[in-house]
């Protein structure tokens, strides 16, 4: 269980996962004990790997392009609805674009 | 101009830069000394951070997530048309999304 086993991926494809936390939970600055489902994508996507993503990575490789993402990413297509919450102090709060609707490979 | 010299970020926000290169440096596996334009995007994404990067981005740093892409990337919206050339063999090919069309923050 040292740094070399956390090397191996065993990822799954970019899909979408959940988790129930408190909006203190969120690290946004709000403090509140009310619950929000937060939804995120997470996995691989290598099999969305396009003739630009090959080339990029090649020309990468070779020093003729120094940045630049060589691979898609797994990211949210759509987000949910926005979330409201009473904070400690009684505030009402809503925020936008905070959890993930729909996940794909871009 | 050292390894340290590297790490400092000046990079401009997610936009398309070209590159002419020849068909080999594609790096594909095709041997052709005819050139194309090769579009890609760079760039940084931190101004389109929403709610829901800043929330996986403390969630992972308190290890409530292991995984997840907490920055937006600066990808293709969209591909340039088909790509095609004569090989040094004289085989015709055809190349889909090669080249980007338009980049943004996704």
């Amino acid at each position: 269980a040292g740094g070399r086993a956390k090397r191996a991926r065993s990822q799954k494809p970019c899909s979408l996962k959940e988790l129930e936390v408190t909006v203190t939970d969120l690290g946004l600055g709000y403090e509140s004990e009310e619950t929000v489902l937060f939804k995120y994508c997470t996995g691989t996507c290598e099999a969305a790997a396009k003739h630009y993503d090959k080339t990029l990575k090649n020309m990468r490789k070779n020093k003729m392009i120094k940045r630049g993402k060589d691979r898609p990413c797994c990211r949210p297509l759509s987000y949910d609805d926005d979330v409201s919450f009473l904070d400690n102090y009684h505030e009402y709060h809503t925020l936008k674009e905070l959890s993930a609707k729909e996940c794909g490979c871009v």
